[in-house]
């Protein structure tokens, strides 16, 4: 029963087993295998854009990172939210890849909300040396808090940073599963949006350690080479990297995966619900923040069940506690079966 | 007949059998698995230091530049040597991980002439707030140009490190390969011999992607983690690295392929040699650069034969021209007797 | 009538005649001039700290750089007000000195609410390898808009940040406006509260451009003069800062200075009460927010008031519209009484 | 007899004069100043430069850090020479500000070779994304031993990093000795000659403390406003800055120095010539090293001359040691002739 993180099940073995097939003599380092070569024409066919830059790197950290230094300046900072990932839990290393920016958080939710946007990044008339100067404008789909942002409202968001001349990142830790849940294609939530560079992640998603940086606008292709160099990212045995994101490219095991924990997350919140659990808000993609009553968070922890906990879980029965919940793809039904169960008491 | 690197090679089997088999069930991510315990307490053993700091990251860059930057201050040099990896083939990674620091070429050796040393780091009376600051020593062992630093050696240059209040830090990308060659143990080739932090290297001798970077003095231990994190060094799904490490470790497998390295290497140079090539110098681990006539080379390079030249092959037969060869521990014996009948032509 | 700022009037007389003084024959340069011997003696007297390390720099964006990166790592967070000058103004200096580390934002007020500052330094069990560790707390007296934290008020945040295990920075660009404010001592407002190091501003108060940086810890004097060397930031022709400070700490001038543009900004304050001005808060020092008629804005910027306007002055007659004063130490009383004749329309 | 430096000074009256000329009523903060109008407008003619982008800093380590930090990227190293001071004296501070690039001494003297240098940046087949990469050259004008580029050769070495697609950086800390010991115009020494952007020195020739930063190409006109202010170098109280340069431009001040410390050092050398001494090198500005006996040493520093010696002035009498002698522009002639009688004993 974990529900901690999306972070810490296996990877599919169709990820492991191309990892193998890959182990066979000697090939290309640094990039510059055959694997990575078909990977690149994929993923540039699944994103319908033939000139996009791709690039592979280990760590969704090492890809936002990288992404957001190679479209920004060190005097600049990128804007945000309060809770994305970029600025809250990667240890002040999106600052250390700008070479000392600022990240700006906008608003107080998970979601950026236009007009505080417009009126963080627009054109004020007070923009002189002495303040940070406007950078990109980074949002991670889906959230950290489980919600997508639509199409509509990512070319919204983009098109205010456009018009402050600023790019978009989109932090695609879990992309795959703000993409099924959209229903859209690759295309749409990103590039025919506005958005100019992707973390597309494939660690959370069944991977062991794989995520893709891509940039629609191959300018900055040669400079982020050696962003990624000077950051330690470039594996000599590029060929595993490869590998895992071929397997999971094929057949559309990307996809499947996301649908799978999307659905887990369906199920678990379903049975919440029916035992009268409030949600932070409706779960969207495979994140769930649902307030329980500290009897039933005790009588799931006693059984062995992981999961982040908002504070602590003495106190009288009946007073709420909230907790996130997220299912990996490799989750067992059965176990949100006796989650459940459990819950129910 | 891939004389390259050797890092262009496939992992050894068990190594990927071991990420195979650490691919079931969740696991604590971020270095918090069990395996990764056991590769702590296996390191420490081997090392026959108990209190030692160990941590794994995926690049050798990673290695060499977090463990320097841990050791130093960004108003500091390193010294090294000007054909040091760190110096020459890491697009800056070591300075930007260092904030900002300094590498100092010393002499024009692979090797650092103690002499040299003492001069450039022994209490200059002009060291003043004006100049780089002394920071740690870092030496590579096997070097850049396969010869191997013997223990007393590298005690020597520890000592005069110490003596400026400085640590030593010891690049062992191919530790193993050195380890093999002098008979010696880890401990005396390291903290016996006043080498306060190893890049242990993994990658290069058969693994996937995996380095430990230990600290034998754990004062700056919490510090190594921050930096890595901060770097996008620290994987989720960290259990990966650390079967990589542990398999790479059991049976002595480490030692095995380095030795099978080591003896491809001597085949070879006992080759070439017999066909009147001349070393830069005796190669003492899998590393060697040999003068050979121009029209070898032809004949060999149109054999399929890769490796690296140092100009260009086209010239008067009997005109010399240096090469380097790397024996990767995969490497064939066959592949070696070929290459040597199409060198004897 | 320029009341836009105090950092564009011109030095006391007795600065830039000291300045003359100093203009004679050899100094020794970089900070080992005579003079500044005696203005470090002096500072110690003042503050009565005999231990304290000072040194001077040439701009208050320097000083507090410098500071805060002495006191922080570039993982952790600063912890200051939204409008700390720090976090504003500064286009990323602090961040660039510290190395790529981050600013905090506490509450929205100019003066760091306890509350609030305990519970985002105060030992959150969530602070992990992953989070921007904690770091300093700084905090501006006077504030930047003009408020002024009482000697218990300071000791109390210290104390929070030194419960927390950080040392605590005082931005003393209107150090002397609050301490005759106050009519506090130097030691009460600072070391005896609990502050670990002071940038203590003249150039704001009647210099040509120096302030003194103050740590009372002398553990990290040394690496002081490194970062401030590394910044650029050491003058050679040194004397010619010793100078300024020698001049201002002389005969109390600094204090009388303080009291003067205190005093006038009490004149401007009552008079434009008198005329039925609110105020943003009470002013404290030297600086007013005050909302006044767009009308009555006309009439000033026509008649060559300077001062900046949180908005347009188009608009009805009688629409408030806020705007900021800053009295300087030079301003003529006759321009505050020509400005509120002006303002009475 | 004073010769350790020109750094220790005094300023030329018509320097102080005009900042206390300046030190009236309010004046634009932050280079907004009429003064720099002018001055921009004046350095624009004696450039013969349009269009060039005119800055002030007070010191030169921040001209020469904030010049090649806008001409590079952190991924890039600057080659310069080993003795250059922005590699021997600036305590990292030009690494700190490329954002952690790298400086790369080109051969081991204080002109670079323009064979080496070629060497160093001419297309190496080997930079590939592991390797620094090409940066700007920076060449020191007068060199820190004295000596002079032509403009033959400064404009021989600048075609070398043109044709690498570098730009040529001139670090002018002793513009002026250079310029009148050639008879040159500031053009022919600079733009004509191929360079891209220069440190024009101030300090060492009669100012309290500024220098100009020009460049030529003003597309990173704003890049090094925000670099300025990043780094805390942007004054306030700008005015002081611009009155210094404007004097030390007015009536040909700045050449009329230059030719005096010139003048100096000629006697000077002159005289120790006829005494037997030998010269490292021909001096050509205001820089000398001699070698002189020990006892002639004894003798002077017994009676009180101040110059850096290279090694201890103990041992037998007639055993030469290397010193080094610097004019000041201030060094009134009789002390020289008084230096030249106690060294001739």
């Amino acid at each position: 029963m974990f529900f901690a993180s999306d972070n810490a099940g296996p990877a599919h073995p169709s990820i492991t087993e191309a990892m193998i097939r890959a182990n066979e003599g000697f090939a290309m380092p640094y990039g510059n295998d055959e694997i990575m070569t078909r990977v690149r024409a994929r993923l540039r066919e699944i994103f319908e854009a033939p000139d996009a830059v791709v690039h592979l790197v280990a760590t969704g950290t090492a890809a936002n990172s990288l992404a957001l230094a190679t479209l920004s300046q060190p005097w600049q900072q990128v804007f945000c939210t309060p809770v994305a990932h970029i600025n809250e839990d990667e240890c002040n290393a999106p600052e250390f890849y700008m070479g000392a920016g600022k990240l700006c958080p906008v608003g107080d939710s998970d979601k950026i909300d236009p007009a505080l946007l417009a009126a963080a990044m627009g054109g004020s008339p007070d923009i002189t040396v002495h303040s940070a100067q406007p950078g990109p404008l980074s949002i991670t789909q889906a959230t950290e808090k489980g919600r997508i942002y639509t199409c509509a409202e990512i070319a919204d968001l983009a098109s205010i940073a456009s018009r402050a001349g600023q790019p978009t990142h989109l932090d695609g830790a879990r992309f795959a599963n703000a993409l099924v849940a959209l229903g859209c294609t690759p295309a749409e939530m990103t590039w025919r949006a506005g958005v100019d560079a992707v973390s597309f992640g494939g660690t959370k998603n069944g991977c062991v350690g794989v995520e893709a940086v891509i940039f629609f606008d191959p300018e900055k292709a040669w400079e982020f080479e050696l962003r990624r160099k000077r950051g330690a990212h470039l594996f000599s045995k590029h060929r595993y990297l490869s590998a895992q994101m071929e397997a999971y490219l094929a057949d559309d095991l990307w996809l499947d995966l996301a649908r799978r924990s999307n659905a887990r997350m369906g199920l678990l919140a379903e049975g919440l619900r029916a035992l009268g659990a409030s949600f932070l808000q409706e779960p969207q993609a495979n994140i769930l923040f649902a307030s329980l009553p500290r009897a039933m968070h005790r009588r799931l922890q006693e059984a062995g069940a992981v999961y982040y906990l908002d504070g602590s879980v003495e106190g009288p029965d009946d007073t709420m506690l909230q907790a996130r919940f997220v299912c990996d793809w490799s989750l067992p039904e059965e176990e949100i079966t006796r989650f459940l169960n459990i819950a129910a008491g």
